[in-house]
């Protein structure tokens, strides 16, 4: 089943990235969430609401148990979400006193965002690294190329010359500052979500407060109240992932520009074509372009999800899960195609 | 490597489906790529340009050849399509000078653009059916709740009484509509694309037009010039995927209104919750919602990509990859979900 | 108050549209709402739901209303809609019993909605004769250049030689299926919206369907059931809309692409620079990609739309109207500008 | 001429804001404009580029001058941007040596995107000062009502009970935070562009750097290289209005929904409707939805901008003009209809 290209058996050699996709793995997704429930019951017996010996033996099940895969696609067909399903079979897994002491006080969309958030906030990194990389390069060709003469286009129009420089200095400083807010990001970007059945940690009474801030710092995420229907962190990350892909998509366009122009540019390694075999095409431009525009769409369906009814809507939460993930996977392969096609770079200018 | 909630181990349980999703399978894909070479060179011997005892041996090996898959994906990455790749281990497969008569006169736009059409022509009899059966339920719950009273509601609030006759028919109307087209467009909405390197089908000389008109008997698609650089008919298709699960979110989010008020509407089956046992939550309803809205946005990116450059545009083309099988796969479960919706409907109105 | 590029004092000499602004001016719309008004009173005198006389008095009145546009905004502010003001100030110009004989069995949905396929339709006709020209145009340039050698390009690279005609034909063979959708719109695509106040013309009794035939028949629209929460014949016009603006935008992308090359095409008319006195811009290709691209991103407004909830639903119906006129509005500009376009080509091809 | 229902005769009733429309008037732009030439005179003057009695003469005029409109729009026709006509109806206007001395080293993206930026910079001051009026009207609803029952909702069923103030808790902190982001905008978020022909400002020579700090003093932006084709100011400015949008839309959301139950809501002033005379509509709610659907839609456009090719994209910057000023309109609505139906609830909970 592969009709998202991303995870593509052959498609993914253009538009995956192993690297990322590995966060989003079922097995991933499943090991966050039971580290969740680990550091919940850690937590809990922090503050007295479990016993200690419980909470070890939680989390020590945590650690080994795995689910059944099938239970818990018939659970989602069912509930909608994995987590019921999941906190059963773990329940069962552990059994005894134990199994009542586990999920105490929390909620579906607490496991499943904050799974979320733990796996973005490594992602997070991972693309800050990448764009170091890429930054580096672009100096590299600064270095090499920077003072050759390029024309200057504007309106699709010879303007005036530019350097070599000047371009690379439009490609390089947005994706500086999104390297910079990608490496901020990891500080408060990432926040733990933890509310219970309606978001009033009801189960905790007076130690709500407490056994969150525990479980943040134990998660390494930020303690901030619950955000369930409340979803400007995940709109903030779409819009540092749809910039990436947007700049790095109009660095694509002027490559495609400059290879088409044929006179200001020499390129290595462009794609073949079945039907002439003097060609070489700039794929790679070409899929910075596609990318940036993909991810320009889907901006709009984390918007729309914004309008999340009560206290917690299924409508608007399922609309993130089939967007955000493809976005991520989106800028995955933009930086992964970006850094391939700055590496491809052989002449700039003259 | 899963990051789409349409091929996931688990959230596929709410959001796949598995017979559109077999049509997106890489193997899918393969075989119907090989059905266009194995017809192109039996269209190719019947009008003498290349020999029919070579158009039987490479139909025969296109009916048993099995590609090496990593190398496919390495291919992709390159070239930016697969086809470059598989004519080669196609042509290795078959080898001497019946290698040389493989795919003739075509390009990679041609097979994996036919490919695509003689899927989405399979898919839209699912779909088609999918409705006349989801039209069924639709009749008879009009036959048994039809004359019940229901109260209507505009701009959220009562209004005037109405009966569930009457709502019935705002679902299904649409939907009858919509499979009545889907019915229609298996005579011309499907084309085969055949035009070689740009758009010309250059190496076929003055029997061009013949050999296309052969090509598109055999493959049971539409006789059309060329159109890899006009996707009028990805955008018609895109048109009606979307209206269907645009029609079913309305159903959708009239039977989630419905469910909260409670009063007027019984459902069975409704989904569990992970901290609230006595919940019964209407998680078809609003995941008919989320594919809504989720089509709807990914509209957007099919007409991104009419603006298609010159003769055949990367870019736009890529674009579409991304975006067309999961509209397709959205809607394959939102007739899904919408039958198991209306399945669940016990009582309508009082 | 300018907000719109379409309406601007100054910008809609670039993206504006005289004709088709016309249709949605506020005078325009008040016309044909009182249009729809005169020709109820007749067809339920007709059916003897009315009298004749009065049916006589409200035409007239009808003709030479002129309402309090400040009390319509007003109103607008408070009801949502424009029509409970607009009917009371037309009933206190009627005065007498003909007043209560005015708007029976109807609701702001009918009247807006119809108000709207009245000029759509008149728009639609606007649209393929513009496109007919266009088309001639596209023939009068094949007519000169048509055999000229033009170099092909897929992928953003040079591929191998073509001629002028078959660019042209990927120009126009959509847009002549356009034009000939346009003209096939006419018959059935633009449907009387009547219903009243939940949709089952309740007030109306048994007679509903003869006066809605009376009804459609009088304005020229298409007798349908009501189809006030099923928004798919607005769904259908926008498709054609952004099909038409997608189409010309692939034919402004390949002349600014042209263009920037220089040596395949002469253009007269380009645009000046306020920093280089020698620059002629393309200006009317780059509108052409930008309308595009606009009403690829509006189209998705329309199909969040479709997701209008129970018999009515304020924020589907709303969220159109900020829409669907600019789509309307984006196609007008971009049929003009084609036209001009199409006119500034000297030469093409070599 | 009316397409957009921002600038509406009685549209904007419901969907307009003269507060904010009053900045996007064609005399706010072309005051704005002047501001930039009279400074950028001013700056030149100071660093000895054009003589300081010029400068003076060149100010007072930008102070007094009033275009030709009609043939700025007969220029942006031609042109694709107002500047070179504005420039040389203002060179005419000053006469003389000085009119050479005009717009020196500047070209039309300094004088219109900086217009936009100065605009924009006194328009976030707007929307945060409504924000904390919205969030002071939110305060007192807590006081008011806080300790209220609720019931909370998840997944359109009763959950739990809350109270109001964990409700109300829901919609304010997410526009907190938006509030304090818009003041913090105020220092950096909206930066001078001045570029000149090409993003080099080669006509100043080693003067450049200076002149641009005065320029951006003088006028109260933020001093930054040239972003012509690195759009994203314009990306964070459309991402936190969309926010905006989103958050009250979910704000209209809950109340549509508190409403069509009607037991824990008390709401004044709702709108009428033409059919039925008991009805009181949450017109303010739902349009509240309309207007954060509507931004989640134009979002995409302004990313799709983001790809813009080499110095300067006629193309993708005109898709901004079409865009941004409208998306600001949404949000000046939206936070205005916010405080209008914030003033509405008379009783929240019970």
């Amino acid at each position: 089943m592969t009709a998202s290209a991303f995870d593509h058996p052959y498609l993914s050699g253009l538009l995956g990235d192993e690297d990322i996709a590995a966060f989003f793995s079922a097995d991933a997704d499943i090991r966050a969430m039971l580290r969740f429930e680990a550091a919940l019951a850690k937590a809990e017996a922090r503050h007295g609401i479990i016993p200690d010996a419980t909470a070890i033996e939680i989390a020590a099940a945590c650690g080994t148990f795995r689910p059944d895969m099938l239970a818990l696609r018939r659970g989602v067909g069912t509930d909608g979400v994995v987590v019921p399903e999941l906190v059963r079979q773990l329940r069962k897994a552990v059994g005894g006193q134990a199994a009542e002491n586990i999920h105490v006080g929390a909620t579906s969309q607490d496991v499943i965002d904050t799974s979320l958030m733990l796996r973005l906030k490594d992602i997070d990194m991972v693309l800050s690294g990448r764009l170091s990389t890429l930054l580096g390069l672009f100096d590299a060709l600064t270095h090499r190329f920077g003072s050759n003469r390029l024309m200057g286009h504007t309106r699709m129009q010879a303007a005036i010359p530019i350097t070599v420089a000047d371009r690379l200095a439009t490609w390089s400083s947005p994706l500086a500052d999104y390297r910079d807010r990608l490496v901020h990001m990891q500080a408060t970007a990432f926040p733990l979500q933890f509310g219970g059945a309606a978001g009033t940690l009801d189960k905790l009474g007076n130690k709500a407060a407490a056994v969150r801030a525990t479980l943040a710092e134990t998660l390494g995420l930020a303690d901030r109240p619950q955000w369930q229907s409340q979803r400007t962190a995940i709109a903030d990350i779409a819009h540092i992932l749809s910039l990436i892909t947007g700049s790095l998509g109009k660095f694509g366009q002027d490559i495609a520009l400059l290879a088409q122009a044929g006179n200001e540019i020499q390129l290595s390694g462009g794609g073949g074509s079945s039907a002439m075999a003097h060609k070489q095409n700039p794929v790679a431009a070409e899929t910075l372009v596609s990318l940036a525009r993909f991810n320009a769409v889907q901006l709009s369906g984390i918007h729309q999800s914004i309008v999340h009814e009560q206290e917690r809507s299924g409508a608007a939460w399922t609309l993130e899960w089939m967007t955000l993930p493809q976005m991520v996977m989106a800028c995955g392969a933009s930086t992964r195609v970006g850094l391939a096609l700055a590496g491809q770079i052989e002449r700039l200018g003259g």
